[in-house]
């Protein structure tokens, strides 16, 4: 039995929260704990409100409202995303996730359906991790994977403290950041972020998992000079290794797999001035793969290669792994629950691993989950030109909305 | 008729100046027109008018003073460098020519020494550039390379107007800033700021000339992407091509010359972010050649190869050269004269090519010009390590003072 979602109402809820902290260029600027969240959090509680649902925030600032179900005995299915954004970031990207969630309970409303298992929307605080890293930290909360004090702890570039501005805005709960009962499951929607969807020309995406991640930095030392009075055989320029292997990291990929993608988002050098030989270079890696031994693998030669850099310059090297994520597995059932919505729309639509990393990633430790994707054109986010029509965001909503409603009223399916 | 410059009161100079914005690890931070920069030039002024002198500050701040010669048609030789440092830069650098210089006029008056031309002392503003860009700035003005409008113009930072700056600290003098009259020859002492005098286990350096340079940027523009959803072959990754430029910079003088050098001190890329593929990245280039067709052809290799690496990557690039300095070569009847001055002390000396940019490179547009070297350990400058030892600074700067002697009483030479 499924349910078409309002497209109009949907829209109008899109428009709506992409004005709370909305850019000149049609963008969205709304850091996590910033004014602009707090004011779309307050517009987002008074649609639950509206529902005449209870809204329970947590310790962390997750803010749930949980429908009743039928059945006394069965565990709620969880569905939601995240309404922060990226600095000067796109209207899309998570937001899409919790107004189709919201769009779900109204129809269900609408429609007077009653689930067997009650359904529970959530918005996670934090998911982008600009302004706190790091990101996905509300789901890593409540999910046991971070620590609830050492996250309160994290401050911005100027120095305010995550927990203090929880407390400013008036976020900072009483709900426990855990999980008190079991869950049915998990949906999520989420713009793509990639261009696959948008190549093929598909509708929808239904992923099967996250790919694995690891993060890290290569500092290279050396020895600080004048640029016209050195002589080339005397040098020690940090720069050199440094660029060899972000000219490296760029070859990578094509070396260890076929989906192993390989990023240098960052290179600084110090003193940084035209006529100085560097003293020191930070080249950071972003290195993703489906299978977590082939991150090992690549590590392992990214390594080698920084080492093997600094040796040929003579400068010193220390290469530090920040953060790593494993891959994860989406569980088949809500996958293919996922897969049965989009067919029965008529949607085309192809399974797809995700390439970024998401709240599912952290709540698939706790229960079964699956995701939706969005069609993204040119897979462009996290900046204004991002852009999903309303036709893809409604039958991506109305995807993510059915295979909540089916595992939440499994015996009507 | 050699003078041996008193060693005691050079030292206590040099220490004296050196307190004046000096760091707590023995360095200086003496920003042009800065606050200290005010204090060092009050400093200044105050021993010249100690002497009896006649102090003159032309409109850009250059400070001069001359001593009388006996012959009224005898053109002044001018003797100097600059009281100004890079930040938590060292104590010797350009200071000790100033110190020098002004240890020359106190021993002459110790001596009742009479020269035939008057000697003129000059302290240049801004020699280093590192707060108002470009450097040489005092010079370049005085000897109608740069325009007096256009430099007072220059902001730092924080937007500050040098001609604001001049004002402020009391030194935008009334004296036109250029040559009202011929002089007979200028004479400049700096530390070598290069590895091959303490290298070689010389006492002085005799500088033949200062090679060409060449500064610019090489922006290259791509396409900003998420690092985990965009496949390697889709990405047009602007710091690819600055990384490939930057390494090829580091071989390209083995290629072009023998002398040859090239740095890149400075790689930029915008967003800088760990998970975002770099839009955009610029790369700074300073080549130096004593040949200024080497340095034109090292220009076009790089040139070249940016555009090639750009090609490469589908990205845009934009070459620009920001700066170009013709080599200098010093007027032999100078250079012959350091080094007869050199030889006569008894000091073992080489001929050498700056490497790096003096003020006496604009004012050998104006007259002859020569200038003499000190060791420099480890050729170590711009940094609090830079170090010269007392005795080194005696050598050059009695090997400055009566080469500036010399000239100016030919006669009784």
């Amino acid at each position: 039995m499924a349910v078409a979602l309002n497209r109009d109402r949907l829209v109008d809820a899109m428009e709506t929260q992409a004005a709370i902290g909305g850019t000149e260029d049609d963008g969205l600027h709304r850091l996590a704990l910033s004014d602009a969240d707090k004011a779309a959090r307050d517009w987002f509680v008074e649609q639950l409100r509206a529902l005449d649902l209870p809204v329970r925030i947590d310790e962390f600032g997750n803010i749930f409202a949980r429908r009743p179900g039928t059945d006394p005995d069965a565990d709620p299915v969880l569905i939601g995303s995240h309404l922060d954004s990226q600095p000067n970031g796109g209207i899309y990207d998570g937001q899409l996730g919790v107004v189709a969630a919201l769009e779900l309970l109204r129809t269900l409303d609408d429609e007077g359906i009653e689930t067997s298992h009650p359904i529970e929307i959530v918005n996670w605080t934090n998911e982008e991790g600009s302004r706190f890293q790091p990101g996905l930290q509300g789901s890593g909360v409540w999910c046991g994977e971070f620590d609830l004090q050492t996250e309160y702890d994290r401050t911005d570039r100027d120095g305010v403290r995550l927990g203090d501005e929880l407390e400013r805005i008036g976020y900072r709960g009483d709900a426990p950041a855990e999980p008190t009962e079991a869950y049915e499951a998990y949906f999520e929607l989420h713009i793509e972020q990639g261009p696959y969807l948008d190549e093929s020309g598909n509708d929808v995406g239904v992923v099967t998992g996250v790919v694995g991640l690891s993060w890290g930095e290569v500092t290279f030392t050396g020895e600080a000079n004048h640029a016209g009075s050195t002589p080339m055989s005397m040098r020690y320029d940090a720069s050199v290794p440094a660029a060899e292997l972000l000219s490296y990291v760029r070859r990578l990929p094509g070396q260890v797999g076929d989906r192993t993608v390989g990023t240098v988002g960052s290179i600084d050098v110090e003193p940084d001035s035209i006529n100085i030989i560097p003293e020191s270079a930070t080249v950071t890696w972003d290195i993703r793969d489906p299978a977590d031994d082939v991150v090992d693998h690549a590590i392992d030669r990214l390594s080698a290669e920084a080492e093997a850099a600094a040796r040929r310059e003579g400068v010193d090297c220390e290469v530090e792994e920040t953060a790593r994520t494993e891959s994860a597995k989406f569980a088949d059932r809500c996958v293919e629950t996922v897969q049965r919505v989009a067919d029965e729309f008529g949607y085309e639509s192809m399974r797809l691993l995700s390439g970024g990393n998401h709240d599912a990633s952290h709540v698939n430790e706790v229960c079964d989950a699956a995701m939706v994707f969005a069609v993204s054109e040119d897979g462009k986010s996290h900046t204004s030109e991002e852009y999903t029509s309303w036709e893809d965001c409604y039958r991506a909503a109305n995807t993510v909305a059915n295979a909540a409603l089916a595992t939440a009223s499994p015996t009507t399916d």
